[in-house]
């Protein structure tokens, strides 16, 4: 592929945590790259550690005093990775690219967090001038260095081009266990395994799905601090003794990464005060966007995605610190509660977890059926599984269960259709229902963990009481409503302010 | 204001029922209208009712063949009141309007359930050329033609030019009581009490209210058919069994015109097939649009507003029915309630309904509070409870004691603050959880009532989980942390992935 021994084989601009990773990643795996950033320090610190960690391979990684060199440093078509802030940044760059004299069928790969509609208004715009690629990267600085997951979108042929790069930094998962294999060693990557790097569709496909992992994982994470909550008010355990059953679990069916880390993060001592950690840092959580704007999606597509929802309003929630400090000094709790037997409350809620896991995760695969039926993509939902099993942080045992079901049924509209998710649900429902009724009583806020129950119990119900609902449209704005007793799409008004009620077909 | 006896002083645009309806309100209340629709079959409708209901002062309401013939019989500067399908069509008549010689100081006045940034960018794109005002209206054609809630906003000026005729029009509020004022009587408006007309803010803040004002209404709407579901499920209750209770729930606190009308339909019977209509009555929920705006405004200001957004979920769930229907026949319900006291159960769901009534309402405000903060708008919350006693769909009793709230605290965030209700809460709690306990074990999804008790249980934590969020955030993002023993806005980040775990200041 390469035209020049001098050339490099891709370009990499923007050298923060994320740029700098994926640049060595690629070094890693026998790649040249030339990498460039506004700030020269930042290319130093690249070359310089390329230089320590590769030290066989002397001048793989090229650094670049502007982008007028770093397109002379490439060789043509040029493949240019992007790693700098969503929004104007990327707009900024692709501009300098142009000005510097980028060509049509150079491939500009935005890595960042964008929103999805950005990207596929940037393809559109840059048609003609440069092909305007995106590859959504989850994994953070670690992944990005070892192995990340890759959500690739945008033309098919610029995908050719990336492919074999892509496919060699990514993570990689055993085929046998589904189990990521990671090598945490510089200039030694994992070369074996299947990648987590798949084409996901046309532009702006694969920062939509990357956003609703996102989304995943906010629910994850907060279903996961509930869990917390929940061990430490109801049994008064310490952080160590949550540690110590979330780290049982994590052997369990509750497997993942963030199940781990959350084990790690509450097993860790302040090296300060000397307490556990965890209760050192202050409960407001911060936010970047991807979970706000998968809720808002799922609103808009009219996927019910409550879990993923009440997860974006646990993070508003904890910011509002001074109001909270201010009703908990005024709003009654909970005298219900009778005696809990401890093991029972933490078998039922090792079940409750995962109940609500899988609602949650349904949640984000529907989400992104129904968006794609809207969007006119067609989605490998098998891949999507696949790839997010090593790499990314909601990576766990747990998808593989998910690329089963599609694997059965490639186009299943929603999980809780498939038969092993179906009866892990059946046989854990009473004590997900213990354990939500426990917390009601406590007086323990659990959002995730009860809006997937109310979720789970919706699907259930072939008769909802939006009946009444349309009764009452059609009372106050003439709304009407359909039948039981007629054809689909038959709407009928009743005259609610004449005396005689009529009923009218309309 | 008359300059000439011959001329208008309102022009209508668009004849449907809302824009007919609010020009014979207008006719009743002493002026003269001219009217324009596309379809002239509408116009001579409008004419030929406003003949027949206002006999004694003939040509009160003239019919135009054109928007020409329509700006001839306006007195100057012109007000012109839209009626129209939000988004294009306003777009539309507004560029017919300049198109026919409309001048830079008359004024326009969309009437539809426009968004309300759409009124804004409107306001911007027409200045110079038109002067272009907003005014939201809640009350279905009923309320159009004898009484609505109006929510103007725009230019102050314009204000003054339209208030004697939108205060004329508007519902009125009897002030000793705070019950609406209601006379359904063409030609006999209702002159006395407070006019349910207040203007809101700059451009868009009434449409924004109007859209929060419909957010409240989803959530409040979808708490009635929560509680109907119960009653039938878990005690087994037939439709008219339910409209008594809530007939005499309408008699107490939960008072409020969705209670009165919910009754009245679940009493209907349908003609066709002599069962309850709300039986024969496809649960297919239709929505317009404003409960969604409301859910994803809240998502982004950052405001937790789960019962509303549980609200949309519940229609678009609704909407699934295929997909309800075979998961009902896979998945299962519960096998755990007891024995259930009937008169105990409805008591105690009153009490919850009452408690997820005021958590809702709490959303509401609150969000119109931290938006209008973000746009540097000055809203008169208690205003605001006041034009929504009477004339719109929410109207109730309990929009009193909000306003009472207000009265005592201007710029309360959040009513949970407010005394009254927090001892109203406080009394009914327990009754609430034992409730949602209860629903919970029974299987009856009641999403709406149990995500308003987590949201009462949120506030009521000093502490949330979101410590160990941000701990797992720091773990895999290096996203940082503040702690609880430094000063606010200092972040923290602990090295996990080297041995000695040093915790940096940045």
């Amino acid at each position: 592929m390469q035209q020049h021994a001098a050339l490099a084989d891709i370009g990499v601009i923007g050298l923060g945590v994320m740029g700098k990773n994926l640049a060595l990643n690629i070094v890693d795996n026998g790649y040249r790259v030339a990498a460039f950033d506004l700030d020269q320090a930042k290319v130093e610190a690249a070359v310089s550690q390329a230089a320590t960690e590769v030290p066989g391979r002397a001048q793989v990684l090229v650094g670049c005093n502007n982008i007028t060199e770093l397109l002379a440093s490439l060789s043509k078509p040029r493949l240019l990775l992007l790693s700098v802030p969503a929004g104007s940044p990327v707009d900024g760059v692709c501009d300098a690219l142009l000005q510097a004299g980028i060509e049509a069928d150079d491939i500009v790969i935005d890595t960042g967090n964008s929103l999805w509609t950005d990207t596929v208004a940037r393809e559109r715009h840059y048609q003609g001038k440069l092909v305007f690629f995106s590859s959504a990267v989850s994994g953070g600085e670690v992944g990005a260095r070892f192995g990340p997951s890759l959500m690739p979108s945008g033309s098919e042929a610029a995908w050719q081009r990336l492919a074999p790069i892509w496919r060699a930094i990514a993570a990689k998962v055993d085929p046998q266990t589904g189990l990521p294999l990671v090598r945490l060693e510089p200039g030694n990557p994992v070369r074996e395994g299947e990648p987590c790097a798949a084409y996901i569709g046309p532009a702006g496909a694969g920062h939509y799905v990357k956003m609703v992992h996102n989304g995943i994982e906010y629910a994850d994470m907060q279903l996961i601090c509930e869990a917390y909550q929940l061990l430490s008010q109801v049994l008064g355990l310490s952080a160590t003794e949550v540690a110590d059953i979330f780290q049982r679990w994590n052997q369990g069916k509750l497997n993942s990464y963030l199940m781990e880390i959350s084990a790690e993060v509450l097993r860790q001592q302040d090296p300060l005060s000397g307490k556990p950690l965890v209760e050192m840092i202050l409960d407001k959580a911060g936010q970047k966007g991807t979970g706000l704007w998968t809720a808002v999606s799922s609103l808009q597509v009219g996927c019910p995605a409550p879990t993923i929802a009440e997860a974006v309003y646990a993070r508003a929630l904890s910011n509002q610190k001074p109001l909270r400090q201010t009703l908990a000094t005024r709003l009654k709790g909970a005298e219900l509660m009778g005696q809990v037997e401890a093991e029972a409350f933490i078998a039922d809620l090792e079940q409750a977890l995962y109940c609500a896991k899988i609602c949650c995760y349904t949640q984000g695969f529907q989400l992104m059926a129904m968006h794609a039926k809207e969007q006119g993509w067609t989605l490998d939902f098998r891949a999507i599984a696949s790839i997010w099993r090593a790499g990314c942080i909601i990576r766990a045992t747990f998808l593989q269960s998910i690329m089963s079901a599609f694997e059965a049924e490639p186009q299943l509209s929603n999980l809780l259709l498939d038969e092993r998710f179906a009866s892990a649900l059946n046989q854990s429902q009473q004590a997900w229902r213990r354990l939500v009724s426990g917390a009601v009583l406590a007086g323990v806020p659990a959002p995730c963990i009860t809006s997937a129950l109310a979720y789970y119990d919706g699907y259930r119900c072939e008769t909802l009481p939006a009946n009444l609902l349309q009764g009452q449209r059609d009372y106050f704005g003439a709304h009407s409503f359909e039948r039981t007793d007629t054809p689909a799409g038959e709407k009928y008004h009743l005259n609610w302010s004449s005396p005689k009620r009529e009923l009218v077909k309309l």
